[in-house]
């Protein structure tokens, strides 16, 4: 079934402890969209500036994601720039350029009204409830955000959290959206906004998911080096909802084989700068990690 | 099979959030004899000074803990006093007074000599060498550590490590002692000096274990609240151990399956201050929550 991803496709300039790339490829509809396409079809909607390279563009579009619904404004692609420090889990912005994103409006083409899965990728929560108006009866719809809009927009996010059935956040944003320094109460007090999932990012120690009846976990894919963390946990929301969208039901047993595959294919993400790594990805080899992750699994009795 | 631990008995003055106890029972080796009691018979090796209150001897021994290699000492037992803020996961030292234990020598009663499963809690690792020389053919050690030995004996450490088949670390230590940011690049590097089985405690993000050709995952039992984390970890340890114990061999699968009681040993102890809640708990609420941990798996594929 399709996947429709509403975000940001931005060119990144990002330094780490490994090494260093500007204006790269990036953004969290791109590396969503990316990670999805090895699932099911994607339909993209966001906005690129007439600096955007075409050949990103064509790679998209190799991926098989729709780009009907990218708009291309007057004026200079989203940018933004960071970097790590040996701690990769900490993001450091050095700049954000917003660019034609700061008057972006999201429009669905009419094709995309009907989209069954929608995820709504970290970007101004109004512009996420622009988007719940235009969308016709999705059997699931998932929204990412981040702290800056738990700071600065905490009403109309909580409005946007009320309105879909899947959270994405990573723990930090948990805590702080939910007020408590125990993740199980602030899981708890998200989920009483309504969703009826919460997925909880926490990069290296993996995921873990909180329904009013239930708890999953599972583990991250073991690495000895990261390059670049940026785009991650986009990375791993697209595994989760390109898996669902395949699976056709949002069962728990489809969110917690979701919840594997967006962490293996985040695995591959961070091996390398920009989506580097995931261009020369293979179905055969996110298996291949997969089956491993499985092998894991910590609940054989003696 | 019988199971041998030698560490400290103390007597702990901890302040959390959540509240305050002075001169109340602790020690690595009183978590861990007591967590592994529920599983096997524990004997265990520490000193006490003439203070030391009767009746927490009679809570050991009603756990059929025994006491045949518990020194009592002229002077005042081991003295430790620290608080947690609201990140329960970091202790802050205010006061370690060793007393007696300055000047202790771990000598093992001959009946000790041939307990088939060792646990090298956290004390000077020239002290863990000394029991290391008086056992006869265990089938598996295990050792646990902490900064203070890995800043400041480091050498001793390594010799003690490569001695023993199985070592229990945290995470922060894992990386100090290993010498790399990268969690598992530091694994392998502790693996290299000898041990087969290194098991990296997470605290709320459970518990990895990692041999040269497989990696496993337990998840920790989520809780809403968290009292006082003091001997968690030993805790976890005694769980893990007492299982392996009671299995009396130390296949992977055990090893994995005691992860799983660990933590949900160490889940009840960090719910009140002390020993408190484990003085209480019984095996069926032990056997509860690793059915409830079990149905975290999220390896059910669609």
């Amino acid at each position: 079934m399709s996947l429709l991803v509403v975000g940001s496709v931005a060119l990144d300039t990002v330094e780490t402890p490994f090494g260093k790339v500007e204006d790269c490829l990036g953004g969290s509809a791109t590396y969503f969209s990316t990670a999805a396409s090895f699932y099911t079809p994607v339909k993209l909607v966001a906005v690129v500036g007439q600096d955007f390279p075409t050949h990103h563009l064509e790679f998209l579009k190799e991926r098989q994601v729709d780009l009907a619904g990218l708009q291309v404004a007057d004026g200079r692609t989203f940018r933004w720039s960071g970097y790590y420090e040996y701690d990769l889990n900490t993001a450091h912005t050095r700049d954000t350029q917003l660019n034609v994103f700061a008057s972006f409006h999201p429009a669905l083409p009419e094709g995309y009204r009907d989209c069954p899965f929608v995820f709504l990728a970290n970007i101004d929560p109004d512009l996420q409830m622009e988007v719940l108006k235009q969308v016709r009866r999705p059997r699931l719809v998932a929204l990412d955000t981040m702290n800056y809009w738990i700071e600065n927009k905490r009403e109309s996010l909580t409005g946007a959290i009320s309105m879909v059935d899947l959270v994405v956040m990573n723990e930090a944003e948990v805590r702080e959206f939910g007020g408590s320094p125990s993740l199980i109460k602030a899981a708890r007090r998200i989920l009483g906004l309504g969703p009826q999932f919460l997925v909880i990012k926490k990069g290296e120690d993996g995921a873990v998911m909180v329904t009013p009846s239930a708890y999953s976990v599972a583990p991250a894919y073991p690495l000895e080096e990261v390059r670049d963390p940026t785009g991650a946990g986009d990375t791993f929301a697209g595994g989760l909802m390109g898996y669902l969208a395949r699976c056709g039901e949002p069962t728990l047993a489809a969110l917690r084989m979701g919840m594997v595959h967006g962490s293996v294919l985040a695995s591959f993400t961070v091996e390398d700068f920009s989506l580097e790594r995931l261009k020369t990805l293979t179905r055969s080899q996110i298996g291949e990690r997969v089956e491993e992750v499985k092998s894991f699994n910590c609940f054989e009795e003696e």
